[in-house]
């Protein structure tokens, strides 16, 4: 497999800055932002990405791994959000509220992550191709997978619940800046707002759906 | 008391379209949107807006009743969020949390509140300064209201993690349109959210901050 027969032809490895593998890298990247802020997460594929960055889209997952990380490094993200949420999942169900909350607490407390995830966030707000892309990323990955752990019928409305609460978190604590709340320990957010996500993940929610 | 010193001069109900007021109004609503923007919701007077629209500060209260008013006028609310939050605030503290709950509910699912409401929510993620106004705004106007309905120490902090529930629930059923949320009906979602929100303000939040 010819995974770089579409770069600038200098050989891997030769030493040096390789100024062929971070130009095809940032082509890739600049061609996935592109392709996900026009087409939205299911909509775009490695292969189109590929072929708009004119690279071999075996490159692609080579440098990148996946469609969930290459989304991730396009959205200059450290870590992609699906791992993290696939890190809180192990456990038992009774916990799981608690892990999705102190998952997502830690992660934006970390200023890594918290400088890129505002830019998303930010972004998602400002036009409604971008609003589409993100409401699609965390739709089919990140709640698709909460909602794997879950066993009813109404597992989807439960999810979205648990959107919500964390979408709100996320902009209280960390872009609103509102007090109390934005200088409260990670321990006393956890604390607070577990039991709210274990609640519309397993507990009673009324009869009217699902 | 003159209130239409500085005006265009023209006598009030003189008949006819008066352009003389419909200017002024929409003058003071100028400076307000201005000057909300630039010294934030606390920082902003009835005063220095009457005083930029050049008019006597008696006529801003004419027209608009209350700062509270005139800052929903000047983000095209039709009815002030202060007002839609004193109604709720009216009975039993165990009913609270549905009450604010459908209230929110019911505001944000008329289309002549949701327009305004999402231009104002997307306009705080797009810069610090409306970040800071409209942070403001629910801090000092909304949260310190329901505040005034609790007696504990921790009743901003409370008060602050309601925030991250409203907040969250009007960007993913609202802005994001996440499903199936987005599709359920109003009387789902208060059955679904109202506990959360009546937990944040009078149940058990844990032991360490309050």
């Amino acid at each position: 497999m010819s995974v770089r027969r579409t770069t600038t032809g200098r050989e891997p490895h030769a030493g040096g800055r390789r100024p062929g593998e971070s130009g095809t890298r940032e082509s890739i990247l600049r061609e996935a932002r592109r392709s996900f802020a026009e087409s939205g997460y299911r909509g775009a594929t490695v292969r189109s990405i590929a072929g708009a960055a004119q690279v071999d889209p075996a490159l692609v997952y080579h440098f990148y791994g996946s469609k969930a990380d290459l989304f991730a490094a396009a959205m200059e993200l450290p870590l992609s959000p699906v791992r993290i949420i696939e890190g809180a999942l192990d456990g038992d169900l009774a916990g799981l509220g608690r892990r999705i909350v102190a998952a997502f607490v830690r992660t934006w407390d970390d200023p890594a992550h918290q400088a890129p995830l505002l830019g998303m966030l930010r972004a998602t707000l400002s036009n409604d191709a971008s609003v589409g892309l993100v409401r699609d990323y965390i739709s089919t990955q990140i709640l698709t997978r909460l909602a794997s752990r879950l066993s009813g019928a109404d597992r989807e409305w439960r999810t979205s619940l648990v959107g919500t609460q964390l979408l709100g978190l996320g902009m209280a604590r960390y872009l609103m800046r509102l007090e109390p709340l934005a200088s409260a320990t990670p321990e006393e957010v956890v604390e607070a707002v577990a039991p709210s996500v274990q609640r519309y993940l397993t507990g009673d929610l009324g009869t009217l759906l699902g």
